[in-house]
């Protein structure tokens, strides 16, 4: 099954011409999630080649521009191109305002719902499951109110061994209880352990996006262990007191929540444009947490 | 002097992962002005290379949001950067309200002046000049109130040949008559008739911007003659009918309008994405007018 991510913009509030401002998206199982929207993320999301079709749910970090002026494109193009299904946005109950204007003064006749699930400033919290993921949002600490999310694949049920259907054909209701961790009572009352029964299936996975927040050590409980945080590091180390200022994070800071959390992998982005090159981010960043990597964009990262 | 025109963004409404939507730069001696400004404008001009600093117009077609998308970032960032010049935008009078939602969700305290220069529905009219040229509105036909631009250098005052100052050493006054066509009389009340003492200049040059409309022969005398002729051509002709009833125009009849106004050169552009390829567009507009061009994102046609 399916868990990357694929980064569509690494910059920070500048774009560059290389690097769009913020947006990623999620492939769960096929099911694409977009987490924050800035412009130019339709065109990002075409050069990636995900489907619009399996994308119905967004999730908005915060709404400073640099996250949220893609909407108004995207939400246009679905519009153009006929779609049906509800889109689900997830973010500030602000965000009411910016569909409100866009509906307003450029699709009037939307060919689809749009729903807006306001986000609360309030420890983790479950907003969105389906059969194969659960969504988690929490606050981060930034000039506005911002939230992080946190993508986790459900556990997944035992797997049972091809072999044992044909030596046991068991019934549905068995199957079922198997699946949970029952042991099989034969048609002869012999006791066959879950054990031989069955595999257990992969670890559940688990994705976690913090941006845009200064260094904020009570997420690392949100966070704990997950496979890959990406977590911003719009400056250098040597602009701590700038980072502090402007409410972002430094490369050092990132990887020192990486490190207190425990996590597998850490991927570093919103990167200021005002340094001359991106070079240092990364080697900074290493120095304290060694699996760390540095978005680029269309960039895709196994989970 | 310059006065060359590069192409952001090529694409109609849907942008596709190598053509942006709607937007063009024109470098007029130095002074840039922005036609449209579709989702990524600002990504665009910063592989353009165009300096933020020496645009202070921007001139929009029609308010559908893939001409105007790319204004919240655009604005964004010039306040990001700490822009202290006005920006004039030139449009249809409810601009005000993208303006308006603008300033009040993402810039309440925006560093520059933002001015609207509402354009109403009339004939030919003067909307801006400078020392070097004229910009004029004209109304297009569209679904919704759209204007065409014409800029127009100005005339220029002749040349004084080099070796007229060494030889009558004139004064300032009199070079200024000279300059607009007058002849020289020397201290030995002699007579040096103008035409040996100046070079004509080169005639002004001229570029037309007619997007989105479709086809409207009233435009013609407009645009008459000029030196490069930008037309929406988003259909091919096999799609005549379509271009009616969405008020587009097709490859030929850009190419019959551009022919009937006599410009120099057409340049084509707006192109659908419902075609597998881009290939057909320009055969089709060159059979009806040989000097055709098909615009392609981050082209430089000099003029």
């Amino acid at each position: 099954m399916t868990f990357e991510l694929t980064v569509l913009g690494s910059s920070s509030a500048l774009p560059t011409s290389t690097k769009f401002p913020a947006a990623q998206v999620l492939n769960a199982h096929e099911r694409f999630f977009l987490i924050d929207c800035g412009e130019g993320t339709q065109i990002q999301l075409r050069k990636a080649k995900v489907k619009f079709g399996r994308m119905n749910h967004i999730f908005i970090s915060h709404l400073h521009g640099d996250h949220v002026f893609g909407l108004f494109g995207l939400l246009s193009t679905l519009n153009l191109l006929g779609r049906k299904t509800t889109m689900h946005i997830f973010g500030h109950s602000d965000l009411k305002y910016i569909i409100a204007f866009y509906l307003e003064h450029f699709a009037p006749e939307n060919s689809y719902e749009i729903e807006i699930h306001p986000v609360v400033k309030r420890q983790l919290q479950l907003i969105f499951e389906n059969k194969a993921i659960e969504v988690f949002a929490f606050p981060l600490k930034h000039k506005v109110p911002t939230f992080g999310y946190l993508f986790r694949e459900k556990k997944r049920l035992l797997n049972i061994k091809k072999e044992v259907i044909e030596k046991y054909n068991p019934s549905i209701k068995q199957i079922v209880e198997i699946k949970k961790g029952a042991d099989l009572i034969t048609e002869k009352d012999e006791i066959v352990s879950n054990k031989e029964l069955t595999i257990v299936p992969p670890k559940p996975r688990s994705f976690a996006y913090c941006s845009d927040t200064m260094v904020y050590e009570k997420i690392t409980s949100y966070i704990k262990g997950v496979d890959l945080l990406y977590h911003e590091a719009t400056f250098l180390e040597c602009d701590t007191k700038l980072a502090k200022s402007t409410s972002h994070s430094t490369t050092v800071q990132a990887a020192t929540i990486a490190k207190k959390a425990g996590v597998k992998k850490l991927l570093i982005g919103h990167f200021s444009t005002r340094y001359n090159s991106y070079e240092e981010f990364l080697p900074e960043s290493r120095k304290i947490f060694r699996h760390t990597e540095a978005a680029e964009d269309l960039s895709v990262y196994t989970i």
